[in-house]
């Protein structure tokens, strides 16, 4: 029973995940509806698991913070405070036109735009808004930038 | 010297950012540059101290998590699995037509959909992709459901 | 030769599409790899086909726009201008506690979220930013509320 | 009465707009406020007015596209296709990390996008998830580029 299917995460589970009740969201949703029938003992992850469970240990987060209410159609200012701390924090981050995208472990991405929010706040912005994307994959490490060169491979050879 | 104009934040910021060098973030832009003019010992926040900068006690964050490469149309399955870790997460939470919002402090809001990635991993899903509006404000506390019913009640007098 | 493996779309494809050449973006991966093989005049879409190319008929789209720069904190008075633009535009829209979904035709649905930038211009933004969410599918019509319903029965049964 | 105190938009609003009696979207707060003392005629805008409205004659937006129940993790193929319609529509656009920028008349940035999940759903994808930033200024002219170059200007003189 102690089999799985799934295949391993990149990032630590916390072993309270892996005793053998917990099947909802460790197995696949075939090897699921079969334990659903053989296994009377079927039992939802109980509400005291989630807590529990990590969070990814690399991502990509891509984020555009707008400061609201400053009365500066300009946003230049914040953005380089924004870029400096980016710096400071030492995770791997591209300014582009739209945004910028950060690296590296979830919580830490995370901390560093709530910082920036923080920041230009401090800068006196009384409303900052942020739009994000994130990514996170198990099959296998991609940077930002391998991604891009990739799709340049192929157009290349059009 | 120690005077300061800008309004506090409604959290707490650590005291090291409180030495009396570190002008860049603290003040105003407009006593910024008076400083810059007058003081000569005018110094850049240093490096050392972005780390401690605070995030958001208080935040709203708007996602919509997609998974990539499941083979899957639909995402209710992942969705409802999602909707079952907010609810075991304590913080306040609405599902709507194009996502969830989730509101409380930064860093327990971030946790939180970091791990609904994780558990949309533990579902199958190689890849997977959350598109995020975050909001913080540092005026009044307002919830997302106070903005709805502001709005609705200026509609209702049309 | 005019057998095609792909499901149609639900729009109609402009019939400058299904000239026999332009397999590219026509043919499955699979029949494409195929005729990759056994085609010696497998050509590429024509540049010239592509501005032929019909914009969904159905989609959804949930934005959330931000005046930049007026001066002040509060959003509510150019959001419920832009509840009226999409009331008088006649398109099924729904407010919620991050933004505003709403579904139509693709050109339709974006014609409006320009219109309320200009709105929002109108009324003295110099800047406005939005952050937007579209999806499309062929495979079936699902409304927002069709989703948020199917997620809430699932979970009924927890 | 024809005078009025807010900017010139910079794309022509329809005439159907500049009747007299339509001032609510068309004079700034205060004026208005002014109007609703004075004029016992105030009326809001007309619900036959708003199909007029013109859309924004240049915006960016940043768009992040994502094919949704494909089975393939990958999306470098699709993102290469999109490429070749961007460069087919003559629209300026900068592929970068985890997105693309277009520039342009929102109606052309608007169908271009469009015709991207069309061009998607014809490779075999049966959703399509798209995430936008979209933006527009009446203050000046911008392009995406100038404002990383400002920023970066700034940054440089650290």
């Amino acid at each position: 029973m102690r089999a799985r299917t799934y295949s391993p995460l990149p990032w630590t589970l916390n072993t309270s995940l892996f005793r053998p009740l917990h099947h909802r969201t460790l197995l696949s949703h075939s090897s699921r509806h079969l334990l659903r029938l053989q296994h009377p003992f079927y039992l939802k992850m109980s509400l005291h698991d989630y807590p529990n469970i990590q969070t990814p240990a690399s991502c990509y987060v891509d984020f555009c913070l707008v400061p609201v209410g400053t009365g500066n159609v300009s946003v230049a200012n914040e953005v380089a405070e924004v870029q400096r701390l980016l710096k400071a924090s030492g995770l791997k981050h591209t300014m582009h036109s739209a945004g910028t995208t950060v690296e590296g472990p979830w919580d830490e991405v995370m901390k560093v735009i709530g910082q920036a929010h923080a920041v230009v706040h401090q800068e006196g912005a009384k409303r900052v808004q942020t739009s994000m994307r994130a990514g996170t994959r198990t099959d296998k490490k991609q940077t930002a930038e391998d991604k891009v060169k990739k799709v340049e491979g192929m157009l290349s050879k059009d």
